[in-house]
């Protein structure tokens, strides 16, 4: 049964490809990547025979498109035999095709309709939107977002947390006009004074104590010191870490390393700032490599002290915080010797000031200005054989008698090294709370002034909000929704932190290391993206950016280089699967393909892999899959790729060296994985109130990551280009919602517009 | 002809596949998708009958892998029957198969033989690497590069070009200790004294006017000023701005949109810096819609002069280069309006101050501290009927008689307006160069400094360069090949500003646009990871960063932000797009698949996109093929998605809005294959002593750029997966060499030790 379409006699059995034939040739794209694959469809069908499979490749060939009449006409034919379709309907592809065969639809099984199905999913068309353009309706696009009934103080609340009234406190504290940041001098003396002032202020109100014990004036709970840190953040970050210097480091180190004796003597003192300290550890010649720090600390039996010496220029402490001016005394680390024989780094109290200036053998140089943090006095310490009394060594985990023998709970070096360190992880709790409270702020002035500011409009009307702009939604949506994912992700490390026991030790330091590395990276990043998108009003000081950007800078660098660290979080993964496989032997390696290949071979099925239906793109199943596959796959890789090195004769350090770049996207895989579970939780356990803003913000999170990763899903077969496309739509889609609750989503934040303080965020438009 | 292989009775057809089964369940990573890409292979070649196909699908199982036992034994059959294979002779999986059928070597036609290398195809397995493995061969491996034997004095020469005695010049003028920039005071108001002095030194030299007429002691060469201008990027970036703020943009405005009288009264005392003066463009409500400025001139016949007004708060001029201490004059922009009726936007010079101070009728307040570039004293001037000479509007394009009639040479607003403003184009020409040399000084201190710095080490061994990390070198050397390809672009773009003329007016303008955005984006990531890449040294004032990290953030707002200019460079790609194929009526739209498709469809091929040769990845066709293929693609999608949102009723206001990510991307796209092209040219163009590094240098920038978009290019079957992940492999290769090279590759910028001052760069380690 033919018919007269175009002027040629179609068969029947082609009329059903019209409406894709016209897809594929009018206005949505398809790239000549995908009319190969569906001429490989036809090819591999048995719906048609060689002539009309003929014909419609021929109208298939780039060289040789069908004319603008043939299409017209097409058109005209699909428009006249669908329009009994009822007007709401949503047809695929196929099913307009099969309904072109006058009076006789097609049956759904039949390899035609079965072709077409398959030609759509492969090419991830969206049926419903070609035919409703075909049938001449309006393509249904997501509407623009109405306004937000985000419930903000639930929100807030939520996010507090526990410690609201504590928060609070400190929010109300930086409202005191002592504390106002207009007295931020630009001379970096009368800053460090400034900052030593405030430093006071918060002490008085007991803050620093709160970790130590009871009998040194403090609760005993490190949980509320984070509190308080975290609210820092908001504040100077020279003053955040100030106060993490002195009450963190500094007290940290004598709780952590030091025994009861220490506790009594220092701790009350510490937590007061009467007796303002340093932490030592860092040389020069060494950043991240603590193990190899130079500085000795040699017993003497004849004086019952120690003999701190630093052995050459490099080996200086370097970027002590405190040091250059304020600090009385420090935690000093040094290789211990004792009878000639060296146990390792230990730490040691060693004083430093009085109040007629530096001790004897101690040279202090100042560290001079630095990018940021100009409120802090770091400077650099040279020891020449200074003595300190035997029972300034913090012995915690190594002690030494009068007799200069030295014994240790802990017998290998390598363990007491990393049990050692272990115990000083609350600085890298620390540190991303900071962090993330400057993203958080950054955001809440970038957001609130792009919602006002006002650019281009339409021809002849008034200008819109830059927020409108779908450009600056990409900018801002999705790290305001990783703002939000961090932020659960660091409640979780906190928890696991206070909760650590001996042996979850390792995987609590390696959750802490990266949730640093990638919470400060962001940290960089957001406010990066902040200032550009306030464009000049970015760049005045007076709008927050300058300082914070500056001041924050540093954090992916302190308490241990990001990079670095993700390698760490990298071998802790990764001698957890050793345990559970074995010594990656030839067996182990057989069941890593066994293993990754069973776990994964349903996700892998084409079917999801090309599924690009929205319940889908926005399920919970879908995305955290997607995020786990991508840490066990790299998990798996890498073992298995260090194993192949060493095995083929090469030095450990050399393998792990080549794979270092790999080793660090596997760090960040599993953080990314585990803030996205946190996030999950987070939402499930929030009130039904907020759940639906916690809720895109949580696919926002997760679908922007992938799309991030795009190239690595592509390039390992886990999603199929078109769902890529489409996974970029709905982040489209996504940030459209986000924006129109995003004022209510900073707000959220409870930060105070006495401390938001930026001109722009509070007072535009000017009056 | 069946063998006994592993305790079965193995047909030999099976046998050739051995090798690839090996591979597949053995070291190499083999993914469950390329498990199932073998399957497909086999299940689509006749060259296995059924019961030997179910066998090998039965090896290939994930959920039933065959066992360590009968992999030892294929293995072992494998090395039995190939070793008289010669040692040093590369072997594909699918030559080492077909030798094992025994006395009978597969024909090279037969299927067998065809289906293996359509595996290997699809794997893109390097077959050399695995059988050397399986021979019991150590791997082909990319040696550690040698010494380098860059030849730096020549390319050295090479990148300084014809202006290298002038650029030496100004680099030997910094040596002086005048120009210490241990001089940098931190109180903004001593700094912002002592830019003016260094400024009024350079002008001594005669630098300010080299671009101005020889009647005002210039040299009327633009080229001149902006190799000056690019060489203050070394130094203190608020002199680099200080000096183009009044030599290019005060004294620019003056030349470009004044008239003979005007150039005669200012143009001298503007180049030696008699007359400090502004550029007034910019309003406090409209940042990158200078066209709906607010201010206005208005023509009051009976004073024979214009009326200068702010109208409103938000009017007023903000971020005033020279305004808020030195500016005695300013070229101000705005609405001119003469009997009742607006003319758009003009220029205006209007005195600020006389040694008394500011001038009756003019505000100005100083904006403060910024996040940087504190050396220039930038302002907001308020207007209050400031009474402004007629004479001072600057009337070359637009001019005013004494009774008020307005005269143009341009009849169109619109135009007028595009033409005043694409004057003023030099800016943007300039700005890159300022980032351009900041980013190389910043890419100088970080290599040198990581050439020389150790860390971890093999056990028990010295520590290693940390520049021998594979995380360090992938950090700074495609930022290395980066710099270098910017600055061909930047020659590039110089070269078409100095011989614009009308007709490739709005060309030259995307160029500089679309320059100013990528290299000013490249600034600021480029030093800030230099920056980390420093570590805590990176933090120190002494070594640079802080100030050349916070004194260039503000280049990718200022001179229009980077986001809206890459939109007008995609307007401006879209506008050239459609002279070429009409008014995208149907026609054109049917014309685009039909180009796109009959363009690329031989690079689709999938030979081609599977290709994973060295020869291929590294060829330039491969390569510039790629870039162009992008930018083709993404200006006619873009062009698509407009026309099918205007024609489905849309506003066109709204069409570009939903389109302005992929706006940008496309401004981007069109730039970096821009930026490769140069790159190439300016290779090829090199002496062929430096040609070798320069290559790798070309094509370090052109795979990490393709690596960077990967999702891209898989996303729309560009390159396939396999490929994709031997282009890093590329990409990884070329950084250990380039490596090799990199402290020579710094020293060719020609930096002296003494301008690039950082005491890491320069002493250390410190003794």
């Amino acid at each position: 049964m033919n018919k007269e379409v175009s002027g040629l006699n179609v068969d029947s059995c082609v009329l059903p490809f019209l409406p894709m034939l016209y897809v594929a040739w009018s206005d949505e794209v398809i790239s000549p990547a995908q009319i190969r694959s569906i001429e490989n469809v036809l090819s591999t069908s048995n719906c048609l025979q060689a002539d009309q499979r003929q014909l419609i490749q021929k109208w298939l060939d780039p060289a040789n498109p069908p004319s603008p009449s043939e299409l017209q006409s097409w058109l005209s034919y699909i428009r006249a035999n669908s329009s009994e379709l009822p007007i709401d309907e949503r047809r695929s592809l196929a099913e307009l095709g099969a309904t072109l065969v006058e009076g006789d639809a097609l049956p759904k099984s039949c390899p035609t309709v079965n072709a077409l199905n398959e030609i759509e999913t492969q090419l991830g068309v969206l049926g419903e939107e070609a035919t409703a353009e075909m049938l001449g309706k309006q393509a249904i696009v997501a509407d623009k977002p109405a306004q937000s009934n985000v419930d903000v103080k639930t929100l807030n609340a939520y996010l507090d947390g526990e410690h609201a009234v504590l928060r609070n406190s400190v929010r109300q504290f930086f409202l005191d006009p002592k504390l106002s940041l207009d007295r931020i001098p630009e001379n970096k003396d009368d800053y460090r004074e400034l900052i030593f002032e405030w430093c006071e202020l918060a002490a008085q109100k007991g803050w620093g104590a709160l970790a130590f014990p009871e009998h040194a004036g403090g609760k005993n709970d490190v949980a509320l010191y984070m509190a308080v840190f975290e609210e820092l953040g908001y504040h100077d970050l020279s003053l955040t870490i100030k106060f993490g210097v002195q009450f963190g480091l500094w007290g940290g180190s004598v709780f952590w390393l030091g025994t009861e004796k220490h506790h009594h003597k220092y701790l009350k003192d510490i937590g007061t700032l009467a007796l303002p300290g340093s932490f030592a550890m860092t040389e020069g010649g060494h950043g991240s490599n603590v193990r190899d720090i130079e500085t000795t600390a040699t017993f003497d039996p004849d004086k019952d002290a120690f003999i701190l010496h630093t052995p050459n220029e490099l080996a200086r402490k370097e970027y002590i915080g405190n040091a250059a001016v304020h600090a009385k005394a420090a935690t000093v680390f040094a290789q211990l010797v004792t009878n000639g024989e060296s146990h390792g780094v230990h730490a040691f109290i060693v004083p430093l000031r009085d109040n007629d200036g530096t001790l004897e053998g101690v040279r202090i140089e100042d560290n001079g200005r630095k990018l940021g943090l100009n409120g802090v006095d770091n400077g650099r310490i040279w020891f020449t054989n200074v003595v300190v009394p035997r029972e300034n060594l913090l012995d915690k985990f190594g002690s030494v008698d009068a007799m200069g023998n030295y014994s240790s709970p802990i017998t290998s070096q390598s363990k007491r090294f990393f049990t050692m360190l272990g115990t000083l992880v609350g600085g890298r709790v620390g540190v991303p709370y900071a962090g993330l409270s400057a993203a958080k702020l950054g955001l809440t002035i970038a957001i609130k002034y792009a919602e006002k500011r006002t650019q281009f409009g339409p021809g002849g009307s008034d200008e819109i909000s830059i927020l409108d702009y779908t450009t600056h939604q990409r900018r801002l949506m999705p790290l305001l929704a990783r703002a939000y994912a961090f932020h659960f992700g660091q409640q979780y490390s906190l928890g696991r932190y206070v909760n650590k026991t001996e042996d979850d030790g390792q995987e609590v330091e390696a959750v802490a290391a990266g949730m640093k590395s990638l919470c400060t990276w962001f940290t960089t990043a957001a406010l990066q993206e902040c200032r550009e998108a306030c464009g000049g009003n970015g760049y005045l000081w007076e709008n927050r950016f300058a300082d914070m950007k500056a001041d924050s800078e540093i954090f992916t660098t302190f308490e241990g280089d990001n990079t670095v660290l993700l390698q760490l979080v990298a071998k802790t993964r990764l001698s957890q699967f050793k345990e559970s496989f074995g010594n990656m032997g030839f067996v182990s390696t057989m069941r890593f393909v066994t293993d990754i290949a069973s776990t994964t071979i349903s996700e892998l099925n084409p079917v999801i892999t090309r599924n690009v239906d929205r319940e889908h793109l926005l399920s919970r199943s879908f995305y955290t899959a997607a995020f786990k596959y991508r840490e066990s796959y790299l998990l798996r890789l890498v073992a298995q790729r260090l194993r192949k090195r060493v095995k083929s004769g090469m030095d450990s350090f050399d393998a792990v060296l080549e794979c270092q770049p790999m080793m660090v996207d596997l760090g960040r895989a599993y953080i990314e994985r585990l803030v996205l579970e946190q996030f999950v939780e987070g939402v499930k356990a929030a009130d039904e109130s907020i759940q639906e803003p916690l809720l895109d913000l949580e696919r926002l999170y997760a679908l922007s990551m992938i799309e991030e990763h795009k190239g690595w899903y592509l390039e390992n077969g886990y999603i199929e280009p078109r769902k890529a496309v489409y996974i970029s739509k709905m982040v489209d889609e996504l940030c459209l919602k986000t924006r129109a609750d995003s004022a209510e989503l900073v707000d959220a934040f409870g930060i105070p517009d006495g401390l938001i303080k930026a001109p722009i965020a509070t007072e535009y438009p000017y009056q």
